[in-house]
């Protein structure tokens, strides 16, 4: 086998780790959630092994921030280079294969969540050949330390998707979580640091949540 | 409120109509399939409502398209210009939120898909201001042509995705559609347009997945 192989090898081994990321589920509900239980549609559904009404998985989460990263690019505070966005915002979650899931408002779970993340982000990375290891492991330390422009908008990204779904659902995870207005206007920040504008139209969305008493005091 | 305001709101509305790719499910099954049927796990699965095991939806298969597209770019015949190949992938299925995805070995779906793929690409990308409609339309009928280096890539990328998960899980959707060899072998030669190297790697899995039976003549 020659050695250029064994190089696509490695890439299509990571490609097949990543696949698990549609397997891990976060705390969002998807948009469309339109099956009432023991409803006829909603036993088909079971009998075809097709998904129910669900939340969705990183894999769903990450094609997302794709795009609104490439659609809303024109609003970062600061130029960025989009093809660094998209690429970290498509492996920022891949360390959750090993690490799972931890629900931003977990303070337990946040106490190990960067030890379990580094090691999962050793291994997965590791996958890849060498050159590719560093840029896409470089990238995911990149969104973590949030300093560079490219981060701040991937991390506001990341903040806009879930709001944007949870207040379109009416707050449902919200209030699976008893989470309060402070505590997701608090997260929101992050928002502003990649993009003024987003942030100030996602703020007016929070205010409006708080109003119509989906996201209480 | 400002004209920017509605500017970003049409944004917004496209972002969440490609939510609904979520809810689309294609052919292939994901990696993951590890709850039997009747077993404790997939009851308790089925009662919290998490999904079955299970086909992958319009969502994840971007997803997976676009990270490939990233990790594999160095194969492609041609230079690319990555960021155009990684937005033309992500968007090359949302019109399966109007027209549905069509079986690609399904004749008589085949027919009509044009059609009303085109009706659909209308009704979807004219949701985003017009600078990006005329963007992402034109990535959409580039897919669609797929007669420069980029379309050829990307669409080498959605013929090597589910080849990599059907090959890897046994050829399970293959045999659910008495898929033979000569059928994969030929759609596969739209990845020797995309890469030659691809295309090569990727016989070799058919040829193999042909010699296991799992992909009979």
């Amino acid at each position: 086998m020659s050695r250029d192989t064994e190089r696509m090898k490695r890439q299509l081994e990571f490609l097949l780790e990543l696949d698990k990321m549609k397997n891990l589920y976060r705390q969002t509900y998807i948009l469309r959630d339109d099956l009432p239980e023991g409803s006829k549609e909603f036993e088909e559904n079971f009998r075809e092994r097709k998904p129910l009404p669900r939340r969705e998985n990183d894999a769903e989460h990450s094609f997302s921030l794709a795009i609104a990263a490439a659609v809303l690019a024109e609003y970062s505070n600061e130029p960025v280079d989009v093809v660094r966005v998209m690429k970290m915002v498509l492996v920022h979650d891949a360390v959750e294969v090993d690490a799972g899931d931890t629900y931003c408002y977990d303070k337990e779970g946040y106490k190990t969540k960067r030890e379990r993340e580094l090691k999962a982000a050793e291994r997965i990375f590791g996958i890849l050949p060498p050159d590719q290891q560093a840029e896409y492991r470089g990238l995911w330390d990149e969104f973590e330390e949030n300093t560079t422009p490219e981060a701040r908008f991937a991390n506001a990204m990341d903040r806009i998707q879930p709001m944007l779904l949870n207040y379109t659902r009416d707050g449902i995870s919200w209030k699976e979580h008893g989470v309060h207005f402070g505590m997701v206007a608090e997260r929101s920040m992050k928002i502003k640091d990649g993009s003024e504008e987003l942030w100030e139209y996602f703020y007016s969305l929070l205010e409006d949540a708080n109003k119509k008493g989906v996201l209480p005091n």
